[in-house]
């Protein structure tokens, strides 16, 4: 597969946040694609580098319209709740979009449910497609519109598809998450570093956290409803979740039959990693897009425990919605996607 | 209660590592007793602050035996395997001894599954007290040799007691944990900063971790039995553990009712502090002897989320050997520990 | 010297900061003293706990007048420039006042131009005295009004004062100083933990931090004038703070011999310590109101290259107050500061 | 420039090191040359993912001289000291080399006074062409021999270039760093966790370290000799080096014309961008190869202060080396190295 002659143009709303700059530096060197702009509220007519000492790209900050209006396909990496009304026009113009939001992810009433909030465009949570290649490949490529994930819910999903698949999971599942401090956003005021470090926190415990709903979303796509106690944490370092998932198996079952189990899933997914001797660390994906996960078997307590790593701005949010994008244009799908990070 | 005319001579075996240096600066200060000595075999004949160059404490680091002649108790700061020769000739000479390895922690048949190694002193594990003082508080007033507690088994079986002791867990139960890196050890050479910093790591999982023994155990001394499943994990972070665990209730249960069983058990226990809107964390209870407990239930998935946070080298290691000291001297329990440490 | 038989009733202002809440951990078991209140306005009619989940403490938060009233010392633990218009009404009352920030720490005019404020107390400026017992400890007993130091002041004055009272200084100093995160204060919202860990900046560099006027003052009260380039750094610590200071000698000297004009100044400061094979670190010094100094000499570069560090809550900020505090009240002036703090 | 039809064949000596593995990361993708083998003592005849979980290779770590007989350009990642003897016969087998140890970088004479060894193939020193393209372009692209500079020595020579080119330098020169604790290598065992993180260590302080005499040599490189006072520090980082360094001018200059000189002398530099409002940080470069330098002036005490930043893996390392190369193999200066990296 070649990149087409004339590459897609792409457009970035929200690039001052993580999310938004990740995308940035992703897209800007991306081989099939032209950025043709970014906005940014906080930064318009400002440069670029003003938001991000580290970048090497020329430009300013515009509006949102003027980049939409210039891109073909248009990425939005905004705070949850924007995205629905801004999606519709997006749509009627003939842009496809990527919505790095929760805004498409579930179903209107399940989202109201979970978001505390009416949905003002229930007609196109239909149509959005989930955006997790390894469940949903064929969809993505003709999306129009693209509901990119969450963070834990990647990780969680990858760790965990390959038992709902093979329907071995009985009773409800307890997923708990640890993931470093930029999960909560660029403008984390509680996140203070003296505040942060040297701590580690759960919060929203109990079945409080939105992505419960994704995650069991998920479970249901890869093949087994069920219930998902989830326990996210956060502890003091920068990029990347670690997910250590509990469940009880169907039928009798031993750690060589599971590991197959996830080999077979995954043997031609360029983006997951099963290991074996080892488990994944969030270390060993940072800067790559790729998921690692492992598989073992507490025979005394007889209970499965599975773990997945990713990069959250990566895998996690802006690297998966770059795997959508090549995805959606019939691109080689590891175009301009790192699978090598950095260590240490 | 009043501290008696003669304090009490103590001494310190392994004053070298983190234990041993947290059991130094807390008995110099301490004052119910006088700490006649301490012994490192890396730092012999060398001053005190040549380890720990944070000290306040004049003197030389001596071989063993020359302090625990001195000694009427000794406090074995050593590691796995080697207390068990060295208690019974100190025994035998009429000292009292708190030992903070897993050597007399469990029945030596159960020690020898767990540790690999048969035990060479098996006739004073049942004379060895458990030295968890919310459990056993009683039997260690009297106690010639306390067994300390594993950090990790502290501060799961104060977030886990009100339960067992209720009779409320049904089936197997679930910990996870994350540790700070000091948990470690001092010479912990595949923590180097550069390779530690920026992950998280889960480490002897499913089913292998040696605490998961004492943690059964000390569900069974709290009131019920239950298997359980633990999972270790390790966080860019100096010192603390927080524990998340898990159980399925045995009957209906409400979290007021939950909240109100741990209210019960540890009203007045002055170092344990039930929390309600609030979760624990390992940063406020940093460079205290106390452990902050909470429980939630997940009424989707009918499942308790219990939590507790220590500092592992207070209340999870050196502090909590104080406060057994206290306790074999007829002192004030709180002597010489502080509820309340470091923020930031 | 023993406590009186009443103790002195002492209250803190703004005790939600990093320096109120230290010093409110360090007065509530100080024993010369008793708390009688506390205030905040953030926090007022909230539990003590609601801002400081560390503390073992009961009682709750006040308005400024409530806690004045009863105290016979006021601690002001505010940003700068409140201070100036708290104290008059104090001092009229027949209080005494430790202020902690930088509003009578200069002659009103060098203040207005490094602060751009005019000061409207101007005439207790002269009265006040400056908090560093090391160079000024006999006008501290009898002082109504203490500025207490800046905190990279008081690591940087420990660091110079004995080449000053030597007149061993050529030219200008150049000091450079690492700071920990705390120093920004608890409200830093631009020191979030993703934005600042793994990351190292300068800041108010070439002449532009306010600092540089007290270090000038300082070097002066020890006998020397000279003018200072500073360049403040922070890196991604919590506590403490690293000054390496640079001088070029008046006159030949050799390493023993700078080595002996340290030793001699603090043979007898119970909270300065002068090292000799180790370099100060801010590890060494952490929860302990020590400063540790040590002094080295470039023969190749003809240059003299001072240390010093601090726990900048402690010896920089609450720990120095509360070692003045001793000293207006005839105490011990050690009372109640440690001098071993903890180490991981 | 187009790279050639035959890629260049190279050859990793120790690259189970961070500079080795950084090194093998950067060649393998790589259009311009082919990576044909990577050595490693202590991993030789393991996959490349055991040492490295978080690469993207396949292959087996093999001996060095497997490597070097298949390869046209040597890298050598080794200590200090192994160099000197390995290179003479690549040499004279026709190979040529890049050194990143310190064993070329200096006059045998020099070399044998600051590392304490004689130099076991000194004839080849005055060969050896110091790898520092701003400062030495040319003589890289025909080198046999290529000396990769000290990972303090690279910032230091971009900071201060424009003033020793300039003339502008007054009697000796100080200069302060700041490094990430990943530049102490990766067997660092004095670093672990618990002990290096919560501090900040000078070391090697007052004309110790080794790369002082190197700091030197490059000023008189530039146009400008100067005597240096280096004062190394290690801070909790992983990667990224800052450096603050201070000089008096030789005559009256404004900030305007010292920024003047530095936009000059890097006008077409593409690894060095010449900071205005901000100050370079670590941060803003970590994995990339860029150099952010800024200048200012301190009118009061009348002293010029420089800065420096760079990823001491990269532009410090592994990055300097490839631009080595890439001048080497007479390809585009920037290929294969980043300008972008990431953040946070």
């Amino acid at each position: 597969m070649t990149p087409p002659s004339t590459p897609a143009r792409v457009g970035i709303i929200g690039a001052n946040g993580y999310g938004g700059g990740e995308l940035s530096r992703l897209l800007s060197r991306h081989p099939g694609v032209e950025l043709v702009g970014f906005s940014s509220r906080q930064f318009e007519g400002q440069p670029f580098r003003k938001a991000w000492p580290n970048a090497d790209l020329e430009g300013t900050f515009e509006n949102a319209q003027a980049v939409t209006e210039r891109a073909d396909i248009v990425f939005l990496a905004l705070p949850n709740g924007l995205a629905m009304d801004l999606v519709p026009p997006l749509l009627a113009a003939g842009k496809r979009v990527i919505d790095l939001s929760a805004d498409y992810r579930l179903p209107p009433e399940v989202y109201a449910q979970w978001y505390g909030k009416t949905h003002t465009s229930p007609e196109l949570c239909a149509e959005a497609v989930y955006g997790l290649p390894e469940l949903n490949r064929e969809a993505l490529r003709a999306a129009r519109l693209v509901a990119n994930p969450g963070c834990y819910v990647t990780a969680t999903a990858l760790a965990l598809a390959p038992l709902a698949r093979a329907g071995l999971i009985e009773g409800s599942v307890i997923v708990d998450g640890i993931s470093g401090i930029s999960g909560a956003g660029r403008n984390a005021a509680e996140f203070s570093f003296a505040e942060a470090n040297e701590n580690v926190q759960a919060y929203k415990v109990a079945g409080t956290h939105r992505h419960t709903a994704e995650m069991e979303a998920n479970l249901a796509r890869a093949g087994q409803e069920a219930v998902v106690t989830f326990t996210p944490h956060v502890a003091p370092y920068t990029r990347g979740i670690l997910v250590t998932a509990y469940a009880t198996p169907a039928r009798p079952v031993s750690e060589a039959e599971l590991l197959e189990l996830y080999r077979a899933m995954y043997a031609d997914e360029p983006f997951v990693q099963v290991l074996e001797g080892e488990l994944p660390t969030p270390k060993a994906v940072s800067g790559s897009n790729r998921c690692d996960v492992a598989v073992r078997f507490d025979a005394r307590a007889r209970r499965i425990v599975a773990f997945g790593a990713i990069d959250n701005l990566m895998k996690g949010m802006a690297g998966e919605a770059v795997q959508n994008l090549n995805l959606m244009l019939g691109l080689e799908e590891t175009l301009g996607l790192p699978r090598w990070g950095m260590w240490p």
